[in-house]
């Protein structure tokens, strides 16, 4: 691959420019803003790469499938990405545009530069490269790249079952990965799931003068109050039953956590932190992190948000939370334990939305594809990989693997400072180039495997 | 006072239109907003009264202050009132432009038009009609006009004691008061003390992906904690040593609750309520509006604040909160309640700021001018007020009476549906002319009593 590396190096602006192009289009699918145009121009880009894609249309954004033949008829690899990005609020933290795309120190700053539009493109800069250097593709490829990964797929599994022959392959690659900053390249073999609600009350007509707070009940308190039976102080999730269904992890798992190379001071300091939850460290913390499902309070809107003292008592208040679950907790068991939890205790008043959910997902470590990929690791980053049983994080793995019989894996060109979901995502550009090398270095390999 | 009561009634339409031009130029003082704009408006506008005021500049917004000679140079009234508004958030909630002053079914709508612009301006048309059909005042007329009223007004105390004589009066009509939709007006000679703070919490550098919610801090859950230890379900706050300094009131306090006319049912619906607090009803209901303190969330952010689902953990939380307080409470000594509540529970990484402060304070129901007051009701609005020992809110009178000994009266044009720091504020123009004409009638009645 000696020559294909070459040819990476030295087309390594354009790629950059390539990513800039594709940073400074919005396409925000919670706030539906760019979809449209964000699909035109991957399409244009399919294009030069002989790819002609179809736009599957769904009731919310396209799914965008293409796929080329290679070589080896008999073996096919399926790279899953998105195109969605994250709302970039708080806009005030961002040290440039959230879709300027601007490059300072070897990084590119913008929403989505990571999380996936470099994951995406390291991948066609890989078919490109490997068709310039070597012409025909070593193995099919097929591309599926969706727009709501962000609000929580909620369109994929219809996808995966309308279209079960496009799911059909032989490797499945995941939308991405991470990258310890000086440290080796993660392999994840499974996700977290996830349960994605609102809380909602309203007591009033509107928000009241606050004088009115004497006698008229104040939906801030009640989520509050109904918030704080939940959780305990020291984090663990008191709603009824939730643990009920969490499966141990087994003697192999927790082996798994101690190969792990976290580095728990660089954390602390990057994410400016006091300590970890309990002060946790080593393995009881990456059990937490891995293994353990969560009930994170995501947004909290209620009343005055401005500047400044309003004396105001809302007459609507809102809790975003999102549940991180694992093996065997099933989204939609968590919302009903929700409700029941709130009723048992009075807080009728309060409504359960679900916005979205996702079943935990965990690939079988010792499949083809999950070797091949392993393998690959070092000739392109000069050290072994992490492998990771299961990511703190969610994506749709399961509606599209688990009926599909998939054993995705995920590898891509994010890093450990890539600030996914917050303000100054970035990407360092010498990771996405290694990306694009080891995309290509795993279809060279997986064709032959 | 028939003439200048036919003379008010002729000249209606330009008081209507003179506060439309007030209630079109913002100026809010939370946002910094229109400030100037307006005390260069009523600085024009009192010239047509001949009153050429002071623009008294503070280290926030300056106050205005003007005066004229009466007929009876040894009776002088003062008016006190503010040209500052609320913030007209939530935008979305309002049926017409907050300051586009629209006319709708007798009503004026606008931020402002009844808090405090139109029992200003209904002070200033008395004058103006006064002057018209009589020529000189009855007595001495003093105006103080403050910009920040809403903001807790930080600068009237330095007014009060750098300029002792220009408050030295023989009465003090405070900013105004309510009224009945088809009841009595409400003659106010007490207010609720206030402090505002917000709790504060940080745990990371910035809003972090929520899968880190596993291992690290979320400031809202902080919040959640605290605030859970701070209030109970019942309503009854349990800030420790929060109630020890609360007046048991006196019988001549708990029989004046039993002379107003507080309408359940008209309540409920007007503000869209199941019920009050705790299923109160009757006096002990109308106990703990006028006679308890609060302690209100009146906003709470953190985190995503937008539509749709955002996998978010806050990195900040901030939440608003005013209690209104009862004598003898005293705002510093419940903020240091407070800060030793949550150092008690552990919560010191919990930050306390103080917005603003002010003591309860009630005038002496037995003195001159508040027995005028009263006398005057009947007369212009054809029925006896109710009388309040204590507003359920809050204005800046103790600093500004308790050391000067002024026994502050309220009354003005406002009326129970006015919806004053809500949105669609709004102002009945029947109770605004009335307004004018009752306080026509006080400079009279008064200049004589």
């Amino acid at each position: 691959m000696k020559q294909l590396y070459d040819y990476v190096d030295a087309h390594r602006d354009e790629y950059i420019a390539l990513l800039q192009k594709f940073c400074r289009q919005p396409s925000i699918s919670a706030q539906n803003v760019g979809i449209k145009e964000m699909v035109d121009l991957i399409v244009k880009e399919l294009a030069t790469i002989q790819i002609t894609p179809e736009i599957v249309e769904t009731s919310g954004n396209p799914i965008i499938y293409g796929e080329i033949k290679g070589k080896n008829e008999n073996r096919t690899l399926s790279f899953y990405n998105h195109y969605d990005v994250q709302p970039p609020e708080p806009l005030e933290e961002w040290k440039s545009d959230p879709f300027g795309a601007e490059i300072r120190d070897g990084k590119l700053y913008a929403r989505g530069a990571t999380d996936n539009k470099g994951s995406l493109l390291s991948r066609v800069c890989a078919i490109k490269a490997y068709q310039a250097v070597y012409g025909q593709l070593p193995l099919n490829i097929k591309l599926i790249y969706e727009g709501e990964e962000e609000v929580g797929s909620p369109h994929l599994s219809e996808f995966a079952h309308k279209y079960p022959d496009r799911l059909k392959t032989d490797g499945f690659a995941w939308e991405g990965g991470s990258k310890q900053l000086d440290g080796p390249l993660e392999v994840g073999l499974g996700v977290k799931g996830l349960l994605y609600i609102e809380l909602r009350c309203r007591t009033a007509v509107s928000d009241l003068h606050s004088s009115n707070a004497a006698i008229v009940k104040n939906p801030a308190w009640r989520l509050v109050h109904a918030l704080a039976t939940m959780k305990d102080a020291n984090d663990r999730v008191t709603i009824d039953g939730f643990y009920d269904s969490v499966k141990k992890p087994t003697d192999y798992e927790m082996d798994c956590l101690k190969t792990l190379n976290f580095r728990e001071d660089k954390t602390k300091e990057r994410l400016g932190l006091d300590g970890f939850i309990n002060d946790l460290t080593g393995v009881p913390l990456l059990e937490k992190l891995y293994y353990q499902p969560t009930a994170n309070i995501a947004g909290f809107k209620a009343g005055y948000l401005g500047d400044g003292a309003k004396t105001v008592m809302p007459g609507n208040a809102v809790v975003k939370m999102d549940l991180r679950l694992v093996p065997d907790q099933k989204p939609d068991e968590i919302l009903k334990l929700v409700r029941e939890h709130l009723d048992r205790r009075g807080f009728t008043d309060i409504e359960v939305v679900r916005l979205s959910g996702e079943p935990p997902f965990r690939a079988n470590p010792e499949c083809l594809f999950a070797q091949t990929v392993i393998k690959c690791v070092e000739p392109v980053y000069g050290m072994k990989p992490e492998v990771f049983i299961s990511s703190s994080g969610t994506t749709a793995m399961y509606q599209f693997c688990h009926d599909a019989g998939l054993d995705a894996v995920m590898f891509g060109a994010g890093n450990e400072a890539s600030n996914i979901h917050a303000p100054n995502e970035n990407i360092i550009l010498e990771d996405y180039i290694n990306a694009i090398k080891m995309a290509a270095t795993v279809m060279e390999e997986f064709a032959k495997a």
